[in-house]
């Protein structure tokens, strides 16, 4: 596993143009870099999203069209992901690095597809020099939830979750708005903006008819989808249902099997999806161990009764509770001058992931 | 309102002095430096805790042990606190520093008492030269608590809550231990150790027989009083029962009334309490808008069911919740070295001060 200080540093660079690349979707952001035999750059590339090159052939591509034909004969491939060996829209690294005649690979993280073989196989296989693992960690941070997604084979579920400090999510007669302060409703904005799709149950789509889109913040590339679960119809006059006549992604799916749910947004390249309730759509994900991660805002106010924001999650006894593990904890200030404004308060963001048997 | 340079120093040295007093209990921390006319310390002193001489008292004795009698003739008393006009344990302050021939007095923070008249108008009336406001934000941060339980003629009432991330203090069996970390449990001794009195309804007492000592952490003096609110008797075999009977400060309160309860602890000298719970008595409190300060212990887990930590606060619709302001938000971390310890996990505290309507 030792590389030249050349590799490292144009391991390095592969990370920094990997970043490049848009963090949703289905694929990965992956950079890489060309090297001569003596170290020099050759070229270089990265994924820039569904559709377009792979990161090597766009670095290839790139050698080719300045150098020419032939100019990455003997050259050393610094790939921040194992190349990979299947043939999706475009063709496979593997090959692509082999018809280029390139010497020796250099990648960071594996491949995390439990299923399929990457493309360091094949490599060796063709007398290719294949060294793995360098700065690994690092690659692995940038895909972090791909590669999770990849590793569980469906996606990545995070569950939103709003209440007050204890536990309600609206007051006895039913009135909600707006527990949480205006800071935290944007932030919720900012987590859509983050996720291939949206998730609501019929029961929070037929009581609230919400649009579900990101607002208050950009978006790179795309809205996410806009998914809704459960067999009852909606209103043809619902914000949903008139967004899915006009050909915005909006998709019912008609289960009420979480699992069925997830593999249907798999198919429709869907790796992370957030889980915006209601309580009982979310509790059905969370008792089919269907939850990684949970986002919850806390508003610093007490109701004393009222909806509960929780209930139903299977839990008996306190020894069966799934603990969290908290991974950051954010103070979202009220953003109002106006410290009386009663739609504007503080708000406590925890992000937490249940802590899984080992 | 001028001050001298060397008054200015002499009041940041009284301000040192005042902290070295006890921060529990009936009285301020008190400070207090004399002065002579060219601006030269002559003595300074400080309040020790209830029942020991005042800190002007303290400090004119030391220049007479020092100087003699009359060394304090024609001098300028520098204090963190308006001298004091009544006559408690100790005689009034204000009489003292006219005794001894005191010229003039500079002090930091005015009397918060909002029925009786502090001694600067006394001292005037003597025709001592009084200035009054310097640094008094530093005095008044110094005796927080103790000012606001003078200017609301009760004791401070701190409420300490423990809840899952869902609102409950136990499962659906009626299980609960260990909802909090175990940091989190210490750092309620922590709190413990900052009152004078620790509170819980008799529901508590007999479902719980709980001990309310402080343990863990060290206690600045004696430990805080033990006090159950309401009418049911405590079985003689219970742990609070039998402290009471060894003479240790244990006090059943015999009513329901909450502002009853507080005036009987202010009458104890009690000046900051903290209500451990049950939600009954907490709601009551709460109800009766006897709630200054809630620190709430947030754990990390979600039930999904089991008992409400916080119920009937007399809310119906959102726009009567009552919003706290977050003065500090900690995370709380696991400390046991193995992350699979059911009984250990992060804690956040949330410390709050409900909104007072203007
Ligand atoms: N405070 C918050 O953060 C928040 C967030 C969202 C919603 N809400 C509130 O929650 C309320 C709606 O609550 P809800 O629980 O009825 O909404 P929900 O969870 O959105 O929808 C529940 C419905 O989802 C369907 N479903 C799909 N999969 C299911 C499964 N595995 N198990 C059970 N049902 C499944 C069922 O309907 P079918 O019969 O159609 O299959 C079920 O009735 C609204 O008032 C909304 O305002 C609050
Ligand atoms: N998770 C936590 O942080 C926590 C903390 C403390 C307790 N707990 C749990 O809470 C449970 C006890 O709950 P609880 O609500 O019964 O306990 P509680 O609030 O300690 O006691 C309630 C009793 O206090 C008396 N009381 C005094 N003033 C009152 C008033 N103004 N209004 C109504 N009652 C008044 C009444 O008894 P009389 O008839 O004697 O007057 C009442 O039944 C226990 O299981 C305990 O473990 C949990």
């Amino acid at each position: 596993m030792t590389i030249t200080p050349a590799e490292h540093a144009a391991m390095g660079r592969a990370l920094e143009l990997a970043a490049r690349g848009p963090a949703r979707g289905p694929n990965p952001r992956v950079g890489c870099v060309l090297l001569a035999p003596d170290g020099r750059v050759l070229g270089e590339g990265h994924h820039r999203g569904a559709g377009t090159p792979h990161a090597e052939v766009d670095a290839l591509a790139g050698v080719r069209a300045a150098h020419g034909e032939g100019a990455a004969r003997g050259a050393t491939a610094v790939v921040t992901l194992e190349p990979c060996n299947h043939r999706g829209r475009t063709g496979p690294c593997a090959g692509a690095l082999l018809d280029a005649g390139v010497a020796r690979v250099v990648h960071a993280q594996h491949d995390p597809n439990p299923a399929a073989a990457g493309g360091a196989a094949r490599l060796r296989a063709a007398g290719v020099d294949v060294v793995g693992g360098p700065m690994a960690d690092d690659a692995r941070t940038l895909n972090a939830t791909w590669t999770r997604a990849v590793e569980l084979g469906r996606p990545v579920v995070t569950w939103k979750l709003a209440t007050s400090l204890d536990g309600r999510s609206a007051a006895a007669d039913g009135t909600s708005r707006w527990i949480s302060g205006r800071a935290a409703r944007h932030d919720v904005h900012r987590l859509r903006a983050g996720v291939d799709a949206v998730l609501v149950g019929t029961g929070t789509a037929l009581a609230d008819d919400p649009d579900l889109r990101v607002r208050h913040v950009p978006v790179e590339g795309a809205q996410p989808a806009r998914v809704v679960v459960g067999v009852r119809d909606l209103p043809p006059s619902s914000r949903l249902a008139q967004a899915a006549r006009s050909g915005e992604p909006v998709h019912h799916l008609r289960t009420r099997d979480p699992r069925a749910a997830l593999d249907a947004l798999w198919a429709l390249e869907h790796r992370h999806v957030l889980l915006e309730g209601g309580p009982t759509l979310a509790a059905a994900f969370w008792r089919a161990g269907l939850v990684d991660e949970v986002v919850a805002y806390v508003a610093p106010v007490l109701l004393g009764a009222g909806t509960l924001a929780v209930t139903d999650l299977g839990i008996g006894t306190i020894a069966d509770a799934v603990r969290l593990d908290v991974s950051d904890v954010a103070v979202l200030p009220a953003d109002t001058g106006d410290p009386a404004d009663p739609t504007d308060t503080t708000t406590v963001r925890l992000t937490m992931r249940p802590r899984k048997e080992s």
